[in-house]
C-alpha cells in the first residue's frame, strides 16, 4: 500500500510514515522471537529534501497560491531510522534508508561509525534504572550508607561524556537521590537529597559496569569510603517545588496574585494551510524532528524570502568541577538526547496565555509502536508593550502602536533541566529566540560546613556545581535570494590628534563603521565594545533609499564561551564553543553544530570544526550563519530547589532590508480596541468614613482608629 | 498659611508646596511691573531629606504599620528653586532655598555657577522659535533656498553641546525642516525634510547669534553656499508616521491584527497607601521629579531592606559625524532638559494593558503658575511568560508557575526623540529596568547620490546620523542594610598543562570564580568574555544556606562606551561614559552622572569624575553603584520615518539572598485561573464540504474548486 503523501515536503513524518518505516524496516531485518537479539528503534526521521529540488519548488508553492497546491510535483520522500540489533551481550547500529514514494523501501543499509557513539534514549535509561536498583553490588553500595527507613533510592540516567581520546562502550551513569518521602510523594525533590555514588550501567546490555565515589569535601577527592562512620544523610531537609508539597511543608502559597487573562474575542491573527502558518505578512513552514524539536523554514515576509531554514542546531551543558567522576559531565541535550524526544505536552492555560493553537509529535517507541507528544509545539500572539511612539510636541498627539508578536514555543525537560525555547516574530520584521533556562540543578552531595569553589551550597548537604549552557543556532539565510554575504561591522573612533586635529575630525567626535566581510568560512566573534554587528547582506540586491545591499542584522550575544581549558577534551567536543558566529558554505544534511553523533564524543565528531575546516569561500554563496551563546551559570541559593528562568534573547532585524520602517502600517492602539480599565484601589487600611472609601463604593476592612493621617489615599 | 505635610517625605512637591514656593520666592524678589526684568521659573524641586534622618525614619514607618503612620515625626520639608531675573538683555539666575515647614520661607539664595549653564526649558525654546521665524536674516536665508509654495518652515530648538573648554553664552540651535504640507497637517512628518541651516539663538534674551550652513555632501564640509543653484529640495518625499498620514499616502493600515485584551476580573494585585506601593512582597515609595522622572525609594522585599533609591541619573546622546555644526550635537536629555518634565501624558488603553493606575506630575509654567502632566507615570501588572516550570520525567506532572511582574513606567518626548522606561520587579525578587528608544531619528539634508560615512541615507535627502545613547543608572543599595560592598566575580578557567596535568585539574574542565572586592571608588569594567558579574553584597549578613554574604547581583551589560576620542571635548563631558559601572561613596545630594549642570557643560561639571575622584574607601560603606549602558545607533532605513524600538534591560537580582527560590510560593499556572482558549481555525481555502469547515462550524468562503489536496487543514 502507498504512503498518502505529505501536504508539504517538509512536514514531519505522519504516523502512517513512521509505520511504514517500521515495517519496510522489519521486513529487511526480521524480530528474532526467541529474544536472541531484538530490534530498537532510536529515530526516525525525515530526510528533507535537498535544497536544489525544495527551493524552487517553495517558491512554485508561493507562486500557486492557496487552493492551486494539487499543481505542484511531488518531491522525493526520505527517511532514515536509526536502529539497533540487541543481543544479549552486543548491540549493532544500522542507519536503514527508506523511500517512501510509493510503497516504502528500504533504499541502503549502513552501519552506524564505530569510532563514535549511537544517543542513549529513555527506554535504555528506565532499562538500566531497572536493573541498577536491584543489582547487589548497588543494594551493597546502598546498605553501607545506614540510609534511613523513610528515604528511598532514586536513580536518573544522566550522560556519560568522555574525559579522553579513548573509545569507551557506551555508558549510562546514574546521579543517585534519595526521595525523602519513602517514595509515598513521587513529586518530592530527591535532588535536595543527593548520594555521593554515581554507578554506571552499560546503555546496550544494561549491566554494572562499576560504582564511582564522589567527593564530598568543599576539594579534593576523599569520599565516603574515606570518612570513619556511615555517610551523614540526616543534614538534609526536604525542599519542595511541587505546590501541594509545599504547601504540606508548612509555606503558604500566595493569595495575592490575582487573575489576569489575555482574550481574544475576534480569535487570533494568524492562520494555517497544514503546518504553513500566515501572520502579519510573515509566512513560514513549522517543522519539528526529534533532534532539533522546531524546525521554521521558508521564512518569508511580504512575500520575500529571509530565511531558508533556522532552528536550535546543539547545546552543550560542561560543568566545572574538576573531580571524578563528576568532570565528565558536560551533556548535548540535543545530539545526545533530543529536544523534540524531550518536549513537554504543552497545557492550555498553563504556558501561555490567549488563543492557543497547539502541534503534536507523532513518534513511536523503541518498539517501532507509534506513540504521541500531545503539544509539542504551541503557537499563540503575544502582546510586547510598545512597537513604537511618537509624540508631537507642537500638537501633543501620540503616535503609538504596539508590538504584537507571534510566538512558536517548545518546551524540554532533560532529566532535572528544563530549557523554553520561544521564536518570535514581530510586525517590524524582526525575528528573535528567546531561550529560558529552568527546572531543577543538577546536584552532589557534600559535607555539613562545607563550601566548594566549583559550585555553591544551594540546601543543607546539596551542592550545585558551576557549570555553563552554550546554545548553538542554525541561520540558513535567504535574505532576497540564497546568495549572501556576511559582513563584520565595528563602530571605530577616527583618528584625532588634539595638539594637531585632522582636517576631517576636527574635534574628535568623529566615528565610523568598519566593514569587513567574510570571505572564508570560519569562526567569529563579538566584540560589543566595538558595537559590533553581523551584517547577513546580498550584495546583489541593493536597498534604493541608503544604496547599501539588503541585509538583515544579528547582534551576536557576546556570552562567555568554553571555559574548559583548550586542551581538555571537554574543550575539544564543544565543536561549536569556541567562537559566536559560524560561517559555513551551505552542504545538505549539515545541520549539527555538535557533531552528527555527539554522546560520548572525544572530540572528531565531524561537527562545526569540520564544516569549517574545508575553508570554503562564502562570499555571496549559499552560505549558512551559526551563532554561540549562552550562560555561565553559577548556582544561588535562589536557584534551587527550582530556577526561576534565566532568559535571553537574541534578534534578527531587517536592516537595509525594506524602504522604510516595515511596522509603519500598523493600526494605532487605541482604548477601543484595547479595552483597557482604571486601576480601582481597594481599602488601604484607612478608618471608615475618613478615607472616602464608602463615598468610592469601596468595601472598608477598618477597624476604628486606622485611619492614616491625611484621611485620604 | 502653613503649607499642608506629605503623606510620606519623599512624595513630589505638591501644588499648594510649589504654590508656596513661587509665593516665597517672589515676596523676596519682586517681579517688575514694568517689563524691564521678568522672574524665570526653571525648577521647584523637593529637596529629599538627608539619608541619616530619612533612614531611620522609614523604618518607622515600616515598624508603625498601616493605619499608624500619624505617630512618625514630620522630617525637615525643603524645596530649591532655580529661578532666573531676565532682564532685556542679559539674565541672572539664582538657586533659592525654601523651607515648607510651617510657612514657606527662603532660607538661603545663592547665583547658580557663573562657569555652568542651567538648562534650556521648553518656554525659552519656543520663545527662541517664534522670534527665529520672523527674524529677517532668517528669512533671507530660507528666502535664498526658493523653497516650495506648499512647505513650511518649522524650527525645533536644540541643545547647544560644546566643542571647547570656552565658556560660551547660552545658546540655543534650532534643526530647521519644511513641512511639505503647508502646515495643513501638523503631524506630518518635518524630519523626511531637513533643511542645510542651523541658526543659533541666544536662549537668554531670544536674539539671533548667527547661521550655521550645514554639509550637504556625503564628506566633506560643503554647503549650499557652495552650490551654484538652488538648494534641491524636490528631492523630498513626504514620508509619514501619523496613521491618518499614513493612509492618506496611500498605504493601507494592517486589517488582520485582532484585539487582544488583558482583563483582570478581581482587579490590579498591587495596593497603595499614598504614593508607596504594595505587591506581591515588595513595597517601595514610587516619587517623580522634573530631571529624573520617577524616583523609586525604600524599595524593600518581604520587609528586608534592598534598595534605598533607584532612578535613571542622565543619559548622553553624542553623535559622530565630526563635521560643524553637527560636531556639537551632544544631548544630556535628563541634565540638559529633565526627563520629568518631557513625561507624556500616558492615555489608557493605549501606552499598556490591563488595570492600570496613574500617577499625575504637578509642577508649573516659568511663570510660576500650577501645570500639570496628567498620567506621567503609570502602574499595572503584566505577564512576562513562564517563572519556572518543572514536570517530573517519572510522573509527567509539570509544576509551573507564571511570571507575573508590576511595571512602574514613564515615556518622554524630547522633540524628535522618546524614550520608554519602566522599572519591572518580578516574583523571584528580580528588578529590572527597561529601556526602550523610539521616536523619529535627527536627521540631516544630504545631496541625491550622496552617501555618508557617518551615518544612513533613510528617506530622499535624508541623512540620519550615527549615534549613541549612554544612560547612567544610580543604584542606591541597602542590601540588608546600608553598608555593602561591591565584590567582582570573573569564572576562569584553571591551570592545566595537559602533559603534566595539575592533580586538582586533572582533565582540564575546572574553573572557578575570582571575586575582586572594589576597596576605592571608582570606574569598573563589564568582561562578558569572563561572565562578569558585579555582586552588592553585605558583608555582615551571611546566607544561611550557603555561607556566603547576602547579595543582589548585577550582570552589567558591556555596551561599547564612548566613541568619541578620549581627548575630545564630547567625551570630556560624558562624565559617566568611560566606565560601565561605577561605585562611589554615598553622599547625600549625588544624584547626577553628568554632572548638575550639564548645559554646554565643557568636562567639568562635578559629575562622576568628582565622585569617584575623591577616592573614597567602599568596602563596607554606604555606597552608590552606577550602571552605564546604551546602544550605538547606526540608523537603518527601517528606523525611519519613527523608529521600532530598540529594547534594553538590566537586572539586579537576589543572590544568596534568600534562602530558597523567593517565588517557590507562587501558586501554579492551571487553565482554572487563566482560562485561556483553543485557536480555532477559520475557513483555510478549502473546498465546502471537503475540508470539514461545515463539521467544524466554521464559515467557508471557498470557491468551488479551491479545495486543498487533502482535504483537511
Amino acid at each position: 500500500m502507498s504512503v498518502p503523501a505529505p501536504l508539504h515536503p517538509l512536514d514531519p513524518l505522519s504516523p502512517a510514515e513512521i509505520a511504514a518505516c517500521v515495517s519496510a524496516v522489519k521486513a529487511k531485518v526480521k524480530e528474532n522471537e526467541h529474544g536472541e537479539h531484538r530490534l530498537w528503534f532510536k529515530s526516525i526521521q525525515l530526510i528533507e529534501p535537498p535544497k536544489k529540488l525544495l527551493a524552487p519548488w517553495l517558491d512554485q508553492w508561493h507562486a500557486a497560491g492557496r487552493g492551486h497546491r494539487n499543481i505542484l510535483p511531488r518531491l522525493p520522500r526520505n527517511a532514515v531510522v536509526l536502529m539497533g540489533v540487541k543481543r544479549p551481550k552486543s548491540t549493532t547500529w544500522y542507519e536503514i534508508f527508506v523511500s517512501l514514494d510509493g510503497k516504502a523501501k528500504v533504499t541502503e543499509t549502513i552501519s552506524a561509525p564505530t569510532h563514535l557513539h549511537v544517543p542513549p534514549d529513555m527506554a535504555e535509561m528506565m532499562a538500566a534504572e531497572e536493573a541498577l536498583l536491584k543489582h547487589p553490588e548497588f543494594l551493597r553500595a546502598v546498605e553501607k550508607m545506614q540510609l534511613p527507613p523513610h528515604a528511598r533510592v532514586v536513580a536518573d540516567g544522566w550522560i556519560y561524556g568522555a574525559d579522553s581520546e579513548e573509545r569507551t562502550n557506551r555508558h549510562t551513569p546514574f546521579m543517585v537521590y534519595l526521595n525523602l518521602t519513602n517514595g509515598e510523594h513521587e513529586d518530592s525533590c530527591h535532588y535536595s537529597a543527593p548520594l555521593p555514588i554515581v554507578p554506571v550501567m552499560s546503555s546496550d546490555d544494561f549491566s554494572l559496569v562499576r560504582i564511582d565515589y564522589c567527593p564530598i569535601f568543599g576539594t579534593g577527592e576523599k569520599t565516603i569510603l574515606d570518612l570513619d562512620g556511615p555517610f551523614p544523610w540526616h543534614l538534609y531537609v526536604t525542599n519542595e517545588y511541587d505546590a501541594a508539597l509545599v504547601e504540606a511543608s508548612g509555606v503558604a502559597l500566595r493569595t495575592d496574585v490575582k487573575p489576569y487573562r489575555v482574550i481574544q474575542p475576534e480569535g487570533a491573527s494568524f492562520s494555517l494551510e497544514g503546518r504553513v502558518i500566515n501572520w502579519q505578512k510573515w509566512s513560514f513552514h513549522i517543522g519539528f524532528n526529534y533532534r532539533e524539536g522546531p524546525v521554521l523554514s521558508d521564512i518569508r515576509y511580504d512575500g520575500r524570502k529571509v530565511f531558508y531554514r533556522v532552528s536550535v542546531s546543539d547545546m552543550t551543558v560542561p560543568y566545572g568541577d574538576p573531580r571524578a567522576p563528576y568532570h565528565r559531565k558536560q551533556a548535548f541535550d540535543l545530539g545526545d538526547i533530543g529536544a523534540g524526544l524531550c518536549a513537554n505536552s504543552l497545557q492550555l492555560g498553563c504556558d501561555c496565555l490567549g488563543e492557543i493553537h497547539y502541534l503534536d509529535f507523532d513518534h513511536f517507541g523503541v518498539d517501532g509502536q507509534a506513540q504521541a507528544i500531545k503539544g509539542a509545539v504551541c503557537i499563540h500572539e503575544q502582546d510586547e508593550g510598545l512597537g513604537w511612539k511618537h509624540t508631537n510636541f507642537r500638537t501633543n498627539r501620540p503616535s503609538v502602536v504596539r508590538n504584537r508578536v507571534l510566538v512558536i514555543q517548545t518546551i524540554i525537560t532533560v532529566a532535572n533541566y528544563e530549557y523554553i525555547f520561544a521564536w518570535k516574530f514581530d510586525q517590524a520584521a524582526g525575528v528573535h529566540l528567546e531561550t529560558r533556562a529552568t527546572g531543577i540543578l543538577s546536584t552532589a552531595a557534600i559535607l555539613p560546613g562545607e563550601t566548594s569553589p566549583y559550585g555553591n551550597v544551594v540546601s543543607p548537604g546539596v551542592l550545585a556545581t558551576n557549570h555553563q549552557h552554550l546554545f548553538s543556532v542554525r541561520i540558513d539565510p535567504s535574505i532576497d535570494g540564497h546568495n549572501n554575504t556576511v559582513v563584520q561591522e565595528d563602530s571605530v573612533t577616527m583618528p584625532y590628534d588634539k595638539a594637531n586635529p585632522p582636517e576631517n575630525n576636527r574635534w574628535g567626535v568623529g566615528y565610523v563603521v568598519e566593514k569587513t566581510p567574510v570571505t572564508r568560512s570560519g569562526g567569529y566573534d563579538a566584540a560589543p565594545e566595538k558595537n559590533r554587528v553581523f551584517k547577513i547582506t546580498n550584495p546583489s540586491k541593493i536597498n534604493p533609499i541608503s544604496g547599501k545591499p539588503v541585509a538583515y542584522k544579528l547582534v551576536p550575544t557576546p556570552s562567555q564561551l568554553m571555559i574548559a581549558h583548550p586542551d581538555s577534551i571537554q574543550y575539544a567536543r564543544a565543536e561549536f564553543g569556541e567562537h559566536h558566529i559560524y560561517v559555513t558554505k551551505y552542504r545538505d544534511g549539515e545541520l549539527y553544530a555538535g557533531g552528527k553523533w555527539t554522546n560520548q564524543s572525544t572530540g572528531n565528531a565531524e561537527g562545526m570544526r569540520a564544516y569549517i575546516g574545508r575553508g570554503d569561500a562564502v562570499e555571496n554563496e549559499d552560505i549558512v550563519v551559526w551563532h554561540t551563546f549562552g550562560l555561565t551559570h553559577n548556582p544561588r541559593v535562589e536557584d534551587f530547589p527550582v530556577m526561576p528562568c534565566e532568559t535571553h534573547t537574541f534578534s534578527l532585524k531587517p536592516n537595509d532590508f525594506f524602504s522604510k520602517n516595515p511596522a509603519i502600517d500598523v493600526p494605532p492602539s487605541t482604548q477601543t480596541f484595547n479595552q483597557s480599565n482604571l486601576y480601582k484601589a481597594g481599602c488601604a487600611g484607612c478608618k471608615d468614613g475618613g478615607c472616602g472609601c464608602q463615598a468610592k463604593g469601596i468595601a472598608c476592612k477598618c477597624k476604628a482608629g486606622e485611619c492614616n493621617r491625611t484621611g485620604k489615599l
